[in-house]
């Protein structure tokens, strides 16, 4: 009767269970770093994205006026408001601030493969540190949440890179190039043939010949970036040179430099971006897009009226992230778990709810019989929800003071004393009374 | 430079580490009734609203037209998502469904206090049962819940009235009676005086006369339901007195009739429930409105084009919940909690950067400097994150192989061998090596 919007989802239990184990896998890596959770309003402010986020973002906004005439978005990624609220308070917060929040964003594109127009993402984001060893500490809790969920170093790398490095060579051409653009082209470089992808250096400003010498600067493998610096003997390339080579350096200390390789042709989508970039990509190829990425950022803060305050961080989706578990055979089981079912036969719905009630207040996941039905019926239901164990509380076997046990994997069943049941016990199972 | 908009509310991380707790808390007993988690669109057409959901929430709405033009709304409630989503997997579904989610909603309301724009609900509903049983689990829920958030019997109590109760009686009155209309008045005789709530009744069609013997007859005691089967003479009055006595039997079985009291004056503000409603109250009076409310709406699901599907819910909100357990005093502290973090003297980034780890690995919130910080800094930081203890990483104390250990609230500190840290503890302190 009515259809769900075209590119956003319904999760059912099942499909549910799955995800949440893998955001409280990703989050728990994450607060094991002292990152805290914050939570953010859906909408903000459109001109907030108009003025920040570059012309992709905006292009897919969904945005509209709302009933007191104000222009807002819903929220296509998370950096402007985090980093709106870091400006809001920057006096009280002990630096460096370390924040994550995991919500959904919105942006309007066409709903493909690991692309949905409402898609979920856990930012995570350290400010005010411009020590390489941040950067590192965004690459380590990223491998971590990796490693976390199952994957193995076979199974993903992260291709770092450094925006300053690319602007730096940009500027040394002749010309009048424009960087933004050229960078934009540079993050399409992996998605089209090498001829477009001239083309499009070409329409930023370069000629033919430096587009392919550009390229070819890319290329430079790890030994040889000094290559970068002699290239171009500008001061901004051998910092940024060094910058990346420290980084690198930290990420050894951190643990992670065994899933970062150099790749100089990563350039990331969004305009803000100043020093090192990365996106972390499927080592087989299978899943062909990045599977997510992170950054720095440090004149963002500064152009929200903050002082200068230095920023990196990165963000997974769900969309790709489930996609890349998927392909690695990693994605949790997509089912029901339940620990008891408390069987009612006859009217012994006082005792039945007694025994699920102490059964709960030990922790565990207890259902009963809430639509009056027949024995078959609800041993169906059982099933069908996975339930561990069937405690069955029938009138005969309350006359006699006990309750039957089965064990559902075994199909095994033997008697408890009512009374008993749980009583001391946690978890009571088959094997207690048999 | 960019503002907050209006009614929306950012969390910064002591208040959201209160929030997550009570969230955490009101999942974990909804879970263990075997309630299983869904997730769902933040858009849904807003016709589905503009139908189905009452005049109140319509004019609240946030709609606006998306750029392939569908007339599209941020989601002001949740029934109307799952009755569209049960009636999609209707065949598939093993009966009853029991589901809840967690997540913002919005409506454009004039904010103040306990209201928000944007707030958030855990809904818990159960569809295919109508049986009483199903209405005592969900009171049941909802007690446990607030049990379990550490408020006890004084602090809450449950008003339970009946929506047939409250459309049989006004049925019995002669007259051009909208029952839809007289129903909302009931619903704001609370929050006005008894003559403007008369008004209100006379403007759904009953006289003075037949608004001042329904208000009487609302006022009936427990024990003299009958005479409202008397009054009435009806069939369908006499059903639904049996009804609300059988969900208050249940709830005595349930473990949660204690906190259940008859108030035949609550009737809900949605237009679709049609049994049993309750709203949650603050014993006290300080919170003045509703905590949360919920009831039994049998025709949604068929009104969606779904097989007849009765259901029962409830759904507790984030904004007057907090209200209720501040007043109680029970509303979590808001502090952040840190269990170590590993200060670095000199350099010292790789030793520090492998004892962060293994620490992580068992378990522990653990932070290390990422920022090239001196000594004062570090420890004014690691204040500042509440860390219960810090190792200190000095070069000094390496070329002896040794940590130091220190315990921050006590301030006593000791040396530790540094390859024995954390070594075989999983949480090592200062008393594993005084």
């Amino acid at each position: 009767m009515y259809d769900r919007i075209k590119g956003f989802r319904d999760f059912y239990p099942a499909e549910m269970q799955a995800r949440r184990q893998v955001f409280d896998d990703v989050e728990d890596t994450v607060r094991a770093y002292g990152f805290r959770e914050i939570d953010t309003p859906t909408l903000e402010p459109a001109e907030m994205y108009i003025d920040k986020s570059g012309e992709e973002i905006v292009e897919e906004l969904y945005s509209f006026e709302d009933q007191g005439g104000r222009h807002v978005a819903l929220t296509p990624e998370l950096t402007p408001t985090v980093a709106r609220m870091v400006v809001a308070k920057q006096q009280e917060l002990s630096k460096p601030i370390k924040w994550f929040s995991t919500r959904p964003f919105w942006r309007y594109e066409e709903p493909q493969q690991g692309r949905f127009r409402e898609f979920y993402q856990t930012n995570v984001d350290i400010f005010g540190s411009s020590e390489p060893d941040a950067d590192a500490e965004i690459l380590a809790v990223a491998g971590d949440m990796l490693t976390n969920l199952g994957l193995d170093q076979s199974d993903f790398e992260f291709r770092v890179s450094h925006r300053d490095i690319l602007g730096g060579l940009l500027e040394t051409f002749d010309g009048d190039i424009d960087v933004r653009e050229a960078i934009r082209a540079v993050d399409k470089s992996a998605k089209v043939e090498q001829a477009e992808y001239h083309d499009l250096l070409v329409g930023a400003g370069l000629s033919y010949e430096q587009a392919e010498r550009f390229d070819e600067l890319l290329d430079v493998d790890e030994a040889n970036l000094d290559e970068l610096i002699e290239f171009a003997g500008t001061e901004r390339i051998e910092d940024a040179v060094t910058n990346l080579q420290n980084v690198l350096d930290a990420a050894e200390d951190f643990g992670v430099r065994e899933h970062c390789t150099l790749s100089l042709e990563t350039a990331r989508g969004l305009d803000y971006y100043t020093g090192v970039v990365f996106e972390c990509f499927d080592s087989t190829g299978e899943v062909s897009r990045a599977v997510f990425g992170g950054g720095r950022y440090d004149d963002l803060i500064e152009s929200f009226g903050g002082q200068p305050t230095p920023a990196v961080g990165f963000a997974p989706g769900d969309a790709t992230l489930s996609l890349l578990l998927q392909r690695a055979g990693v994605w949790p089981e997509e089912a029901l778990s339940t620990d008891y079912y408390v069987l009612q036969v006859g009217d012994t719905r006082d005792v039945a709810a007694r025994i699920a009630r102490d059964l709960r207040a030990s922790g565990n996941v207890v259902e009963t019989d809430v639509a009056d039905r027949s024995f078959g019926a609800q041993m169906n239901y059982a099933d069908s929800i996975n339930a561990e164990t069937v405690v069955i509380a029938g009138e005969r076997d309350l006359e006699n003071g006990e309750v039957t046990v089965k064990d559902m994997e075994s199909g095994d069943q033997t008697t408890a004393p009512v009374d008993a049941f749980p009583g001391e016990h946690d978890r009571p199972t088959y094997d207690d009374f048999a």
